[in-house]
């Protein structure tokens, strides 16, 4: 059983990048199930009912979030009913939608779960009390866990990976917007990898304007960050082939298609 | 004109990995120049004189540091005489050590940069501002300069990539110890990887005992961080090769050296 | 009934201020519970047993924590048989000690909560909701309850205060180690302060060694924190008359001790 | 020679307070000079140029700002033409506006002095050495130094008292909207208070609706922070009495204006 990830998708180019290569991914590497983190995906600010809807219809099967989840108010608007919709599970309770959402293809079911970091990041729930009950839930329909876990440092990803190796398929990073090149199956057979990196602007910062990112280093005066509609862009993912019986991930690949790394797996 | 660079040396097992592969590694790429993060070295912490001796001794032309600079008292010590150890240059003025250090060979010199990013840590002085001085001062000797930027985010770094895009021959990240997959010759020659990952024990968290990591991030109580001794290792690394004359890059090349990635360039 | 509260006992310079003046406090004002802060009462960094028991000694009859509560580590071996020593409330499940303390006077009974804030400080449990938890669990045994918030922002404090308004007695800040001059009787009948300030050295920097404080904010270098032993002192409190029945309070009243603030209610 | 330092303006709220009782204190009190923080004028964001206007007409001889500064972007267009508004001055060279102003009547001049600090807060220039810069530029043309240092812990901003005690009449804090009373002339003469203080509602969560900012702390959703226009209102402010020939204070008296504390003096 093989699964498709593609990390974060900022604005439109990100969503262009969406049209034109899951197709072609799914059409070449037949993974049973795909997974887009969409928390950039309406104008780098979280997601519209519409966005969402045009990443099913792009052969996405769930969609997760992160931070930028409530970016755009539209979301309080639909999340509720969006059955392949996951947010960071660890939001308290009453926060709209949740951190575990399921898809099921023919006899084929998986479970993705959604958590954030706190570490630089919001005093949210506690992401690895959360990830044990939501684990405990999603194994009473299936064995085979997804897990999205949206956070800034290496250390709090890592820490998450180790903690749950060998009771989730997968512990897959985003949020940094880089992939990084640490892929492995850790010992009890969790797959692995920091980040997944992101999927829109190939020659700015994380997704967005350079020019107003650097002035605002450089300043700390306020600036607009925009996605810039022109230039060269990027799709970052990986593949994890899993035991569909156990659960436990048999292999992890990781992939960049842009204009250093044209369409094939690295 | 090739350069090797490897990142984070953690500890006795970061050294251990150090004198076993450095030579290996020269033997069969042949670099011209050696630069080797040694911020953690000693137990993780900082660095002695013994330590960086060591280091220049298994084959580094050129130590740097990071956050991590001070950790151990006895830097305070032989910094000022450690002709070919850079701590961040962005420290203020009156901070002893210099961002800029030297190495010749022949008739090769190379300008070694070392600063450090403010995002999520010290507020120390803008490496932006001090990345234009010290590349002046450089460039008075030679026209290859490496800098190495000791960041937490890859908004910061990618920044600075943009921002000495053309003026130096690589901009390569170091501090969260995971490498990222993003290594590419920017449009105006400058060689990028966000972060080249680190150099220790490969089972545990950023080389830290992950029982000990995983406890702070669950309870918030104080643990002690220490390298384990014992269990697999890694290296991380990159090679880049230069163009001499112009200080541009035209190629950089990802390594990684652990039980998943045998001795070989990835 | 009236309460006295005493913010951060910081060192032996605290504990000296502690025991001379504690009884003269009592003495003159007749308060039926004392409550002390002591986090920094062991050298600046937490508490140890005899520490604590001296306090009781001088005249307290609960002790509370905050962010230092670990620092000395003795304190893992004596707070699960501390029954007058709370820590905050909010840290995860698990950690050793209590947020909730009781005092029983006669017929007088009161509870004293702490809680920490997460602002700018360590990722716990969400305080407000454990505020709930934990004041519903004290309003079984009686109307009297004293919080103490240990939080770095006073936004974080003054939506304690506003949240807990008409519930509890008094929301009282500590933290800071200066106290504000806020106090007042909020709409429902909750005394509140946002800080009450520190108890120890007179002209350091929150009771730590001046030169080494500056030195830190100005280079960024590692530093020793250290309390110094002689100079001029101060004490930090406020008084907090309740009527028993309702558990409202009706009066707040600030109180410095030092040499421009000689012994007598501000 | 007495000055009259009133803390940050909050709002219409804020600014109705001014007009209502700046000329009141001005004629009991009879202040030299009048210095009031401006930095949430405009809706709580930020500040215009007819709110500039304002208060000067209300009576404050110089406004002072913080990292609220440029939330209102109409303050790039009048920044670098308004002779009596001073921006924090450690932000980096470029920045438009000054941190330095003068203000004179008679034969009396005072220099007006604004910094931010960096812990918790935007990376910019050290606050510390750019201290010493403004100091030695205003000891030309007067004796007379005022400082706001616009800072969020009371460490940074006790350091800074400290640093500058002896140097310049008074080091007073702004920012976090609470007064706080540690006033007190330091032992070379300088006036301090960690801080003055804000002017606006009363029953709110530092001049912003309450009920908003406990919902963030509570959920971390996005909330819309705005400034109620109606119920009870403060202002918070000192008088500093300095000896104008040596520049260093004689007395510094804190003001809390509200139905708590009626007009008249604490
Ligand atoms: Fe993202
Ligand atoms: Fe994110
Ligand atoms: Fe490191
Ligand atoms: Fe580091
Ligand atoms: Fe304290
Ligand atoms: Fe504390
Ligand atoms: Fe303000
Ligand atoms: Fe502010």
């Amino acid at each position: 059983m093989r699964l498709l990830f593609v990390g974060d998708v900022v604005g439109s180019p990100g969503r262009d990048m969406i049209k034109e290569y899951l197709p072609r991914l799914k059409d070449k590497y037949r993974p049973q199930f795909t997974i887009v983190n969409g928390e950039n995906a309406a104008g780098g600010k979280g997601i519209t009912e519409k966005i969402y809807r045009e990443l099913l219809d792009c052969g996405a099967n769930i969609v997760t979030l992160g931070n930028h989840a409530w970016d755009n108010r539209e979301v309080f608007e639909f999340i509720e009913d969006a059955k392949y919709l996951a947010r960071p599970g660890n939001f308290p309770k009453g926060t709209p939608g949740t951190g575990l959402v399921f898809s099921k293809i023919n006899d084929l079911e998986i479970a993705v779960i959604n958590l954030q970091g706190r570490t630089f990041m919001a005093a949210i729930d506690c992401p690895f009390q959360k990830a044990d009950e939501l684990i405990e839930e999603a194994k009473k329909r299936t064995n085979v866990i997804f897990v999205d876990f949206h956070a800034e440092t290496t250390s709090e990803k890592q820490a998450m990976g180790w903690y749950l190796d060998g009771r989730v398929a997968a512990v897959i990073g985003t949020h940094t917007h880089v992939q990084t090149a640490d892929n492995r199956i850790l010992p009890n057979g969790t797959a692995y990898l920091s980040d997944v990196g992101m999927t829109g602007p190939y020659d700015e910062i994380l997704g967005m304007g350079k020019e107003a990112v650097l002035k605002r280093f450089m300043t700390s005066l306020p600036v607009r960050f925009e996605v810039p509609k022109t230039g060269r862009t990027q799709l970052s993912g990986c593949f994890i082939d899993i035991d569909a019986k156990s659960g436990n991930a048999k292999n992890i690949q990781r992939m960049l298609i842009n204009d250093d790394h044209p369409f094939l797996m690295d």
